[in-house]
């Protein structure tokens, strides 16, 4: 039994989300997200256009084995070839036999479109319209109709806009779904559109299908839900061509908090930040930490007048309680916290920390920042300061010392070379690796130093590495900070080092990521922190 | 004479900008920053709050050296404490003693917050807000009322909220700006909102101060002006906390280009992209290509039907031509308008440059660009390629070979020593020096070989050096690209360099910085550039 909801989530992460620059998703990638999907309640997954290609195909073909409970898949697709008969297009075939309950076709409504690009005559695209979603219909297929540049086409030519839907309207679509392809419209075009649209098909769906070219995409969805609309197209993140597409994440928050209206089955409103971490993990990209409500940063608060005025009211400067998608609310931690912050961390790292132990760290982060440090974005280094200051913590390794050698010469290239020496326990180990920088030989040759006693390394990636020069007057020789992320795939962390010398600096944070990555209290915890909760 | 807009552009990036977590910007950026948004020609920049820290302080007292041709500097501060005579309040005289034409204060507007937060009584509050702007107002300053969490105090109690804006016009305000603090309002409330208060208020200016929050921070401000709002307050690339600050790259063109209202100076428009990338490699924050308008993937087309319809007609994929905001469509590859670029930039640098020199420049360009360089934020790396192909160009210096040995040991500490052997005409030089680090040992020694040939290397300063890894998946193997800011007094200017070793990469920026800063004919044309042009 689906659930009722009030407003329909379209999601075409799938297909219309790689089209984003950068993104490739495997077969596997794309089975893995439409289950997480379904988890999350969204009515209906787009799952790509099987007439266009072997993946999207292999896709449909491998979802017959997903037993998805709340979603339904949807097929894309175009309206059929000028001239043919629609059950002749080999691309509409492929997209009956590919399973899906629900049928997206999409057509053009713009005259512009329709002469420039489509080169055919205005009837006949409407005979292409109502001859495909009508072939589609017959076949037993909810057939939804993606009415393409619908809001230029339409302050273009409203009759011929409004032509094209009473065309997919005789041809038995279900839903039509106006699209701002190129993005260019603004909310209050969106919202008159949309009730025009909404009282001449008053027994169908309409839906709205928004682009993020002007930055209003969200916007533009919700204007178009008050005018009447109850199915929105969009994808996780944001992803999508260009500037992207209507981000579900920021919609679906929208819809139930504050405009009252359900558009996922109860509760499941916060598993959107654990859903926008995972897509960003498998599409491989940084999860874009100030995004509305998933971003790590949405909720944090740095210093000064706001994080005294949330301990005064919590409402104080946040819009919604970020539980409600997962999320939660974090202060930064600076130079400025006091020992409450720390005392936070402490259980938020699952550490017991007592007596004087958060003041010694408290003391240790003042003084690391005075040296260049900066911990607000490397709070494993700050796990790290706290762990430290139990009683019985132990590393896992100790630095006794390195050497890299690197050089340059006009006919040879450019070369390293790292040695390190390391105490585990009460072993000695010296190893030397090359690289192709000074920072990745160092790193070499701790992972070869570890790896023997330490497997899990080899999980360890570093993921991203930002260097800041810090007094600028002192050049080369001022004070640098390196901030590496790394990951093990469920977990992300960061940590920080600080000093005159890029490769010190390096060392300590490399040291930190590896210190934090590989311990066993930590690991024994995995399972209590959420993926991306670092 | 300052040019006459329909809505002016109320520029906060050196303020609530860096309150996004992770940019901490020095003195010296945000003088750079507030010289390129006077170039785009904002009417307002607001440079920090000088009575909440020293480094704001010491912003404003540098300005004085800066001549601003078409924006007015604004200082930030709060309402006077209460219970005190806002005279008294320290923070409200270095507002006053910062020299800054408007001063722009924030206080509370909902009975909430008043309450709560303020913990005194709403008439107090109108009395702090009255008397703050009256003192400010006496002293010969414009006066800009920032009504903080006006939308949330408007929909709580109305009258209250209105009871502010009163109390801020009666002390003299000239503009009163309707801030949606906490992000959390949608365009239709804005609107509404803002009606009133442009009705109520019909002689004075009626700004609007957005969040993303909610993801409608753009649209919320459009939304404003629609509704009578004659101020945008926002930061480029909508840097803020949080979710970020509305985006004025956003904002600026939709208002030119959709509303048909002037922001900006005729034909500025066209630096939009320019400055979104300065702003960021300033910031150094990865620029987001999906931006809205100036991202690199904004008018980027990926294959199939979309290519091909652009290709039939430019518009079909495009809501404005990306031109107008001084962006490129990646499909349509303009070889002509790359050339002009340089050409362009040729006669910036007083270069006379021939025949196929601009093509062999734009391909050395393309082909650094593809391996990592960055030529935006590097422009004296763009003279030298451009002065590199002169025929009777003679590079000051020629590397032969360099390299570098640094350590770290548990007792003994960490140590760098570099040696260098280069070619002065036909002399070879063979130096070694230590340094603090491996770059710092590595500039001394290039200064060491230089020194007795070019003395003029003494005065060349390193002011900023900047790291960033570009292809995050291959972690300490990646590429990195180094941007190195110097200055030798009068002239500052930036090179770059790239690579996967940090010390090469380095070495490819600093050795650029010191070819442009020794050769003799940029010290010809040194007095026709401004300080922080470059």
């Amino acid at each position: 039994m689906k659930p009722v909801v009030d407003v329909e989530l379209y999601d075409t992460t799938l297909r219309d989300g790689t089209q984003r620059e950068g993104i490739s998703l495997s077969c596997d990638d794309k089975l893995r997200i439409a289950e997480r999907l379904d988890h999350l309640g969204v009515s209906f997954i787009e799952g790509g256009w099987p007439g266009s290609n072997p993946k999207d195909a292999e896709f449909f073909q491998r979802c017959r084995d997903l037993e998805l409970t709340q979603a339904v898949l949807a097929a894309f697709g175009a309206t059929r070839r000028a001239g043919i008969a629609a059950a002749d297009d080999p691309q509409l075939q492929a997209l009956l036999e590919c399973g899906a309950a629900v049928c997206t076709v999409f057509g053009k409504t713009s005259p512009l479109q329709v002469k420039s690009v489509l080169r055919v005559s205005p009837d006949e695209n409407l005979r292409m319209i109502e001859d495909t979603v009508a072939l589609l219909a017959g076949a037993g297929r909810r057939v939804f109709y993606d009415a393409e540049h619908f809001f230029d086409g339409y302050a273009a030519d409203p009759a011929y806009a409004l032509a094209v839907l009473d065309a997919a309207a005789r041809g038995g679509a279900e839903a039509l779904v106006l699209c701002d392809t190129n993005g260019g419209r603004l909310p209050w075009e969106i919202g008159e559109a949309v009730s025009a649209v909404v009282a001449r098909f008053s027994g169908r769906t309409v839906g709205i299908h928004t682009h993020d070219d002007s930055g209003c995409a969200v916007a533009n969805a919700l204007a178009a839900v008050r005018a009447g609309a109850r199915q929105v197209q969009g994808t996780i993140n944001g992803y999508g061509e260009r500037c992207g597409n209507a981000d579900l994440c920021a919609i679906a928050p929208a819809l139930e908090l504050k405009l009252g209206l359900r558009c996922l089955p109860q509760g499941h409103l916060s598993g959107l930040f654990e859903l926008a971490h995972f897509v960003a993990e498998v599409a491989n990209l940084p999860p874009d930490e100030h995004r509305p409500y998933v971003g790590r940063s949405a909720f944090a608060h740095k210093g000064g007048v706001h994080v005294s005025a949330m301990r005064r009211h919590p409402d104080s400067y946040q819009h919604v309680d970020p539980e409600l998608v997962g999320n939660t609310s974090r202060v930064v931690v600076s130079e400025l916290s006091g020992r409450a912050n720390l005392l936070a961390k402490a259980e938020q790292y699952g550490l017991n920390v007592r007596g004087d132990a958060p003041a010694r760290a408290l003391a240790t982060i003042k003084d690391g920042e005075a040296r260049g440090l900066s911990f607000e974005a490397a709070e494993a280094s700050v796990a790290l300061l706290l762990r430290r200051e139990q009683p019985d913590y132990v590393p896992p390794f100790r630095l006794i010392e390195y050497r890299v050698m690197t050089g340059q010469h006009d006919r040879l290239g450019a070369w390293a070379e790292a040695t390190i020496k390391i105490a585990v326990g009460s072993e000695i180990i010296h190893a030397v690796a090359e690289g192709n920088g000074p920072v990745h030989a160092l790193d070499s040759a701790l992972r070869k130093a570890l790896g023997p006693t330490h497997p899990v390394v080899t999980r360890i990636r570093l993921v991203d590495y930002r260097v800041r020069i810090l007094d600028g007057q002192s050049a080369t020789a001022a004070t640098t900070r390196v901030l590496i992320d790394s990951s093990d795939g469920p977990r992300r962390w960061s940590t920080v080092g600080a000093g005159t010398d890029i490769l010190a600096a390096s060392w300590a944070a490399l040291a930190d990521s590896f210190e934090f990555g590989i311990d066993p209290v930590e690991e024994a915890h995995a399972g209590e922190h959420r993926a991306a909760s670092w």
